[in-house]
C-alpha cells in the first residue's frame, strides 16, 4: 500500500482535462487542485483554521527554508511539520533544488550533490539527493519531492542533456534514501526544458522507478507562456494515466487552466500571497489594485461575484486604507480573499471537467478576466 | 435619556474597586475593563471575530489618526466607524489632544486651538475642540472625548494652573459643538497633572458641566507609578459615583489592578499588542520573550494556564519561530494571546470584587507575576 494514491474520476471531453482525487495519510483532495504556499510553516498572513474555510485540501511548504529556520529536528522533535504548524490536512514539501538554484550564489553542482551559501548567513551548506530525504522524512510531509536541478531557461541542449541524466541518478538515490514510504510518498520530477527529446528521456528515466506521482519541473522560470503549453502538451502525454501530475510554482489564473487542459492535476504558487501584500488582487473582472486612490470612497466588495469573508464584510475603501497604512490586518483580507479565489476557481474547473465544459469555460473566463484584451497582464 | 449610561453593580468591601456596566448605543460591558486599541480603525492583527472571542466588549480608535488617514470624511460616507471597520461592538475615540502633543514637533497652543504639523507629511494642521468634535461625530463612535491640552511630566504649577483653565474652557466649547449627544456619549477629561488642588479645580470645572463620563488624563506620561497612585488616589472621589471613569493610557497589569482598587472603570494602552509585535508576552508566571534562544525547543504553550487560541493550538517553539521570522502569523499569535491575557485579567478582577477580595487577589496576581520581586519590570 503506497502512501499517496490517485484516482481517476474523469477526463473532460471538450479538453482532455483530468478530475481526479488524490489520497494522503491526511485526508484527500480533488483535482485539478491549487496548492497554497506555506514557505515557513505558514501560508503568509493566515490561520490553518482560515485556509481549511477557504476549502484548502493541501498546502506546500519548503524544504530549503525549514531547514534553515528552524531546522528540520526540531520540527522532527515537535512531531512532524502538521503538528507544528497545527495544520492537520496535507502537505506537500519541495525537495529544496529550486531555492538552491535560485536563492544561493556560487553554487558548485558535483555527482554527488550541491555546494552553495546560505541565503542568509552566508554560510557554506551541502545539499544531496540524501540530506533531502533525510529533512523531508523529518518533516513528515504527505508528498515529498526529490531532489532535482532546475536549470534556468534557456539553456543549451548539451547543458540539458547532462542535467537531465543527473537528475535521474538523483531520483534513484532519492527513492533509496526515502525512510518512510509507508508514510510519505516521494514524487520524481521531470526535467528536460523546451527539448521534447530530453523530456521524453527524462519522463522514460523515471517512470520506470515507478514513483506514485510526477511534476514537471523546470517551467514558468522565465519562459514565454506559449512554451510552456507546448512542453505540458509533449510531455503529459508521457506520464502514466494512474498517477498524478504536478506543475511546480504556476499560479496565475490562465495558466492553471491551461494546464488543466493540457492534463495537470496539481499546481502551487507564492503569487496569489504575494502580489496580495502589495494590494493586488484577482477578481472575476481581472485584477484589481486596491491601492488606486480611485477605491478611496469606492464602498463595494473586491469583488461583487465573490462571497469570501473579505468580500463579504468589508468594501474598497476600508482593505485601501488598510493597505495604505500597512496595517496587517489589510494583508490578511487581501491574501485571504486571493487565495479564495484560485481555490474557488479550480471547484470551477473541476464542475467544468464534469460538464464537458471546460473549454468553454476558459473561453468565458479569459473573456472576463481580459486576458483576450491586448497587453493583458500575465495573471 | 442620554447615550451612555454607568450602572454601578457593587464596590468591593476589601478595596473599594467598582464592578460595574456602561450601557452604549453599541452594547452593554461589565467594568472594570480593558479596552484593546484600534489606532487606525483595525487592532494591530486582529480580526473583529477574534477581537469577540476574546471577550472585548469596547475598543478604543484614534481621532488624529483617522482625521489624518483615511479621513473622517471618507469613515462618514461609509456609514461611520462601526460599518467601515466591520465591529459591532462599542467604540470609544480619543480626542486627538494626546497625540498633537505626543507626535508632533512645532504646536502653537492658542486659546482657539492647536497649530501643529502632521507627524507623517510635516503639512500644517489645526485641531480645536470644535473640530475634535466635528470629527468625532463624523466617525460615529459610541464614546467620545473633550480636547484637551495634556501637558508633559513633570510641569510647573503655574503652567499647569493655566492650562487646566483653558482645557475647562475647552471643555464647555466641545459641550456645545457636540452635535450627536443621543447618539454618542461625550466625556470630560480631569487634568492638573499631580497637583492636588488643581485636580480639585479640574474635576469641580468639569463636573459642573455634568458629563456621562470623566476620563483621568495626564497620567502615565512618564511620572513614577507611586505618584500615578498617589493622583488617582485623590482625584477618583472627586468624580460623581453614577458616571464611569476613565484612566487614559494604561495596560500594565499591575497598574490596571492598582487603577481598579482607587476606582477607575475603564482603561486602554496600546502595550499589550505593540509588546507582543516584538515576541513579548504577559503570561500568569510573568513575562516570557519567546525570542529567547531557550525555548527554541521548548513544545509547551506560551501559558500553560491559558485556554486562548494561542495557548490551545501552537507552542513556544513555534511561535518564536514565527517571530524570529517576521511572519504575520506569528503576531497575530502573541496580540491575540496578550490581549486575552489582560481581558480576562479585567474578568479576574470583576470576580474578585463580586467576592469582595480584590486586596488578596492583588497579592496572589503580584506574587505569581514577580511584581514583588526586586527589580520586576513594569509589566
Ligand atoms: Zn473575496
Ligand atoms: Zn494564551
Amino acid at each position: 500500500m503506497t502512501a499517496v494514491r490517485y484516482e481517476l474520476i474523469k477526463t473532460c471531453k471538450q479538453t482532455g482535462a483530468r478530475l481526479g482525487r488524490v489520497h494522503t495519510p491526511h485526508g484527500s483532495f480533488e483535482t485539478p487542485v491549487f496548492m497554497p504556499v506555506g514557505t515557513l510553516a505558514t501560508v503568509k498572513t493566515m490561520s490553518p483554521e482560515e485556509l481549511t474555510d477557504i476549502g484548502a485540501g493541501i498546502i506546500l511548504s519548503n524544504t530549503y527554508h525549514l531547514w534553515l529556520r528552524p531546522g528540520e529536528d526540531i520540527i522532527e522533535e515537535a512531531g512532524g511539520l502538521h503538528k507544528f504548524m497545527n495544520w492537520d490536512g496535507s502537505i506537500l514539501t519541495d525537495s529544496g533544488g529550486f531555492q538552491v538554484f535560485s536563492l544561493s550564489d556560487l553554487r558548485k553542482i558535483e555527482e554527488e550533490g550541491v555546494h552553495f551559501r546560505n541565503h542568509i548567513s552566508g554560510e557554506k551548506l551541502f545539499l544531496s539527493p540524501e540530506k533531502a530525504m533525510h529533512i523531508q522524512n523529518s518533516l513528515g510531509s504527505d508528498i515529498m519531492m526529490a531532489f532535482d536541478e532546475c536549470p534556468p531557461y534557456p539553456a543549451e541542449h548539451k547543458y540539458m542533456k547532462n542535467s537531465v541524466e543527473r537528475t535521474s541518478r538523483w531520483a534513484e538515490r532519492c527513492l533509496e534514501a526515502h525512510k518512510r514510504p509507508q508514510d510519505q510518498g516521494l514524487f520524481g520530477i521531470v526535467q528536460g526544458g523546451e527539448y521534447e527529446d530530453l523530456r521524453r528521456q527524462s519522463a522514460k528515466d523515471l517512470t520506470s522507478l515507478d514513483f506514485p506521482g510526477y511534476a514537471i519541473g523546470g517551467l514558468s522560470v522565465g519562459e514565454p507562456k506559449d512554451v510552456m503549453n507546448r512542453v505540458l502538451e509533449f510531455t503529459t502525454p508521457l506520464l502514466p494515466n494512474e498517477k498524478p501530475r504536478y506543475l511546480m510554482g504556476v499560479g496565475s489564473p490562465d495558466s492553471l487552466i491551461d494546464g488543466a487542459i493540457r492534463g495537470v492535476d496539481m499546481f502551487d504558487c507564492v503569487l496569489p500571497t504575494r502580489i496580495a501584500r502589495n494590494g493586488t488582487l484577482m477578481t472575476s473582472q481581472g485584477r484589481l489594485v486596491v491601492r488606486n486612490a480611485k477605491y478611496a470612497r469606492d464602498f463595494s466588495p473586491i469583488d461583487p461575484n465573490c462571497d469570501c469573508y473579505t468580500c463579504k464584510n468589508y468594501t474598497r475603501a476600508y482593505v485601501r486604507h488598510l493597505i495604505k497604512t500597512d496595517e496587517t490586518f489589510g494583508l490578511r483580507l487581501t491574501s485571504y480573499h486571493n487565495l479564495y479565489f484560485l481555490v474557488k476557481l479550480m471547484e470551477q474547473v473541476r464542475q467544468a471537467i464534469r460538464e464537458d465544459r471546460l473549454g468553454d469555460f476558459r473561453e468565458e473566463f479569459f473573456e472576463q478576466y481580459g486576458f483576450n484584451k491586448p497587453n493583458a497582464k500575465n495573471f
